[in-house]
């Protein structure tokens, strides 16, 4: 069944150890779309500005991505500067550019209509609450958000939670999110604002997973995988939330197993994205890589 | 197979968020000791001063631990009083006393010549090295190391690191002894150095297996237990190291599954270790909850 995303498409110019690239596309929609296409279909929601050509559209259409909700507006797309020189779990930002994302007013085409998932990527919890509103018939809600609405857009976040039935977040954001060090009883009080599931991301060391279970809540753990090169951290997150949410939106009937199983692809389809800059090494992914990375994921974990 | 280890028995005074104690019982061989215990026998070599009693003994004894190398010396015992008011995955040292511990030169009773695997726990590589030489028979030799002998007593230690099967350190320490920030790569490097298998301990992240292939690197991760309450973190490392080498020791042949259970037990001992303080917890388990953490850590992380 079809997700639809909604979030920034961007351009993205980068500086890691490894090398640096000048405006090569990203945007957490653009993240989570090649990654959720491999397991099914992906509607995107975003808007671009007339630098957007076809080439970039094409890095989408080519996976079955439907850009008919994409908006063309005119001036220019986000535009990011950051890099990783002194630590590759945390981006230096160096320039913000908005552009035609600073009026960005999400407008659904009527063909969404039928989406049974949505996925609300990290942008202004005021949109995301609105893109939720008029999609009522979704059966499942996913969301991302950041420090920055956190701390300072707390009330527009805290409505956006109670809407969500997951919620992906890393370590620092739940700890403030929940004003909390234990992670544990961090993920309790996120859950008690809205979504049932959480998964908690930790970089390097994997992620968890956060379940609610008659009264108890319930956990599991995916690792990441062991790279000696990590070229360009930009977008592992969200390239975790397309594999996960990707991987659930093509099960016929969601229960804890598939959640469990959506953690390792997500995983799986995180440590793609980092061994080559931008989308360079999602965007030219085969389905056999995918699945022999999760037999890989499942080998560095499991007892025999 | 029984296991022999060398380290300090020392007597801790601590103080968590969850309250303190005063002159608990501890010392990285106690830990190891313990935790060890419950799967083969344990022969400890250490010094303790005047202040170390029966009661204190009779925790070990009564876990069937050799104690017949615990040399009594005038004096006081080692003392260290310490914190973790603000960060519990990092001590904050306010007294170090080593008192007998300073002039500690290792005496092996007759009685554990007979020892197939020798733990060398956090000392003076210098005794390290004294220790492994005088015990040639060994046939696995696994140890520890902290960042003070990393950086001030590098040339002793490389030549520690030459005689060891087995390394167990964490992060920080393996990112010191590698100087190389990627863990792939301070795995790697730390290898070349003697050690063919290396665990590197992450605190609430669990902990990685790098062992030796062919020419290649092997990895397999545990997690760490998600607590909502870590009451006192000392010793986590030791129980974890007395957990994974205890396992090995208690195994009829070692091959890469061993391993991977050993990972497993250690995780779940390092567990048990934080939930009370000093060694409240671990001297008082049950071989039967051990083995019900241990399903626990397994639905932790195995798929269905």
């Amino acid at each position: 069944m079809s997700i639809t995303v909604v979030g920034s498409v961007a351009f993205d110019s980068i500086e890691t150890p490894s090398g640096k690239r000048e405006r090569c596309l990203g945007g957490a929609a653009t993240y989570f779309s090649l990654a959720a296409s491999f397991f099914t279909g992906v509607r995107v929601i975003a808007v671009v500005g007339e630098d957007f050509g076809p080439e970039e559209e094409k890095v989408l259409t080519s996976k079955g991505i439907d850009t008919r909700g994409l908006e063309r507006a005119a001036g220019k797309s986000f535009f990011w500067k950051g890099s990783y020189m002194e630590n590759l779990n945390e981006a230096k930002t160096h320039i913000t550019d908005l552009n035609v994302f600073g009026g960005f007013d999400p407008k659904i085409p009527a063909e969404y209509a039928d989406s049974d998932f949505l996925f609300l990527a990290n942008i202004d919890p005021v949109l995301q609450r609105r893109v939720r509103e008029a999609m009522p018939q979704v059966k499942l809600v996913a969301g991302d958000t950041m420090n920055y609405w956190i701390n300072d857009h707390r009330p527009a976040l805290l409505e956006v939670l109670k809407g969500l039935n997951i919620l992906l977040i890393n370590d620092t954001e739940a700890r403030t999110l929940a004003g909390e060090k234990n992670l544990v009883r961090a993920a309790r009080a996120i859950q008690a604002m809205g979504p049932e599931t959480l998964v908690i991301k930790h970089g390097e060391y994997g992620a968890s997973l956060f379940s609610k279970s008659r009264n108890s809540t319930e956990c599991f753990k995916v690792p990441a995988l062991p790279l000696d090169e990590v070229v360009d951290p930009t977008g592992a997150g969200d390239s975790f939330a397309g594999g996960f949410y990707g991987y659930l939106a093509s099960q016929q009937t969601i229960d804890a197993e598939s959640y469990k199983r959506a953690m390792f692809y997500g995983s799986v389809m995180g440590s793609f994205a980092v061994e080559r800059f931008g989308t360079e090494r999602t965007a030219n992914l085969t389905r056999a890589e995918i699945d022999a990375r999760f037999a890989e994921f499942r080998s560095l974990t499991h007892l025999g």
